[in-house]
């Protein structure tokens, strides 16, 4: 079973506050990137692993799904989730994405957000993944970068010049991480770039586009401090397609 | 026009004097990689783009490649490769990759290590190798991997737990990188690994296989320096087809 860091008290706590939590989709950078690579919604059947407070399972309703199936590990996202949603057409579960199976040929669209990482079985999991989508069905997901998640202690240094640098080691030693964020040791699962897209490959999935998330001139303009994520990627986007 | 760094004499001499030169495949240790990602090589027309010394366009005519004309920016590199063939079906050209134009669907499989990387123009790069390959056609490459070449000093350091480490900065901000490599101010051009991938997919390419190139246990056993290589990969290899 994944760690359920999310319902650490602590973790909870201060996770809550992030921007993109308190804002929603409007306090996301890497959003926009997302949102372009996204499929049109109109009458989709679409799955939200890791679905959080469930602010892009609404938005996609509101663009036109037929149906949102959405699942996080953590009671109190659901919860929350269950909330701040008045729409039966969005129904929001409790799974662990290391046993969830979703029914075969059930969904046209699989989207997930910044959770495959905690995920340790990414065969099986891209596997699941690939049975549950129908022919010509779409995945689109983010993770964090294997860049910012390899080294053993992941945190800006400064180098000769006075630039912002990352640290980068251990990058082909994968499996876990253990990180703190909020709390102590949480638990991510560290795969290559190559890793993840061979067993999507693999599983019969055709890439469609790459983005390795930076901010545009408007967003650093408008949010300085974004400007560090040109130095190095934090996230990784990938849409795929089931032929 | 790209660099000619490799006519340089102060380049040449150095670079002459790598293992993988005085070896050739014997002394590439990701050649083992390179050839798992070839196709079946037996009565196919190769082009060799940056062929060197000349070590894989002889090996892929010993493995049954009909023909393999390489080309290379090189005048020493061109001479001396020429002065090691002696096989009518192999000949060696000068050209630079950002103006070479190549007869269109004149070859099954095209060839190219470690030298796209000194290429500007990869867009037009891209096009012209799929125009130049027949339907179903392989693309086999290698690159400095973007981790290896982002940073504006690439070189190792040493994090605060002793452990070797790789410096990543500048990473979304792609373009010319100069670098010190047996003399001063090599220009290669860094392009994040979306980019790349991106524009062979944008070109009508499939992605069949990424090696983010990692030394086996063997291959460590054997050359004890290598296991540096885990900490971050230097080289990205890619294979790809024209549906």
């Amino acid at each position: 079973m994944a760690q359920n860091i999310y319902d650490n008290p602590d973790f909870f706590g201060g996770y809550s506050q992030l921007p993109r939590q308190l804002l929603g989709l409007d306090g996301t950078p890497e959003w926009p990137a997302i949102r372009a690579m996204l499929p049109g919604l109109t009458g989709k059947a679409v799955a939200d692993l890791g679905c959080g407070f469930g602010w892009a399972s609404r938005w996609m309703r509101e663009q036109g799904a037929a149906s949102v199936t959405a699942y996080d590990l953590s009671e109190n996202m659901i919860a929350r989730a269950t909330a701040q949603t008045a729409d039966a057409a969005i129904t929001y579960h409790r799974a662990d994405l290391e046993t969830l199976e979703l029914p075969k040929a059930g969904f046209d669209l699989i989207y997930s957000a910044l959770t495959f990482h905690y995920v340790e079985d990414f065969d099986r999991l891209a596997r699941m993944i690939g049975d549950a989508l129908v022919a010509g069905g779409d995945l689109v997901f983010t993770i964090e970068h294997p860049i910012f998640m390899a080294a053993r202690h992941p945190h800006w240094i400064v180098d000769e010049d006075g630039h912002k640098t990352w640290p980068v080691n251990g990058y082909s030693v994968e499996g876990e991480r253990r990180t703190d964020w909020f709390t102590k040791g949480v638990v991510k699962y560290h795969r290559t770039l190559a890793t993840t897209l061979n067993t999507l490959i693999k599983t019969g999935f055709q890439i469609h586009q790459i983005n390795e998330f930076a901010p545009t001139t408007e967003q650093i303009a408008a949010l300085p401090d974004l400007a560090e994520e040109l130095e190095r990627p934090m996230m990784l986007l990938l849409s795929l397609r089931k032929p």
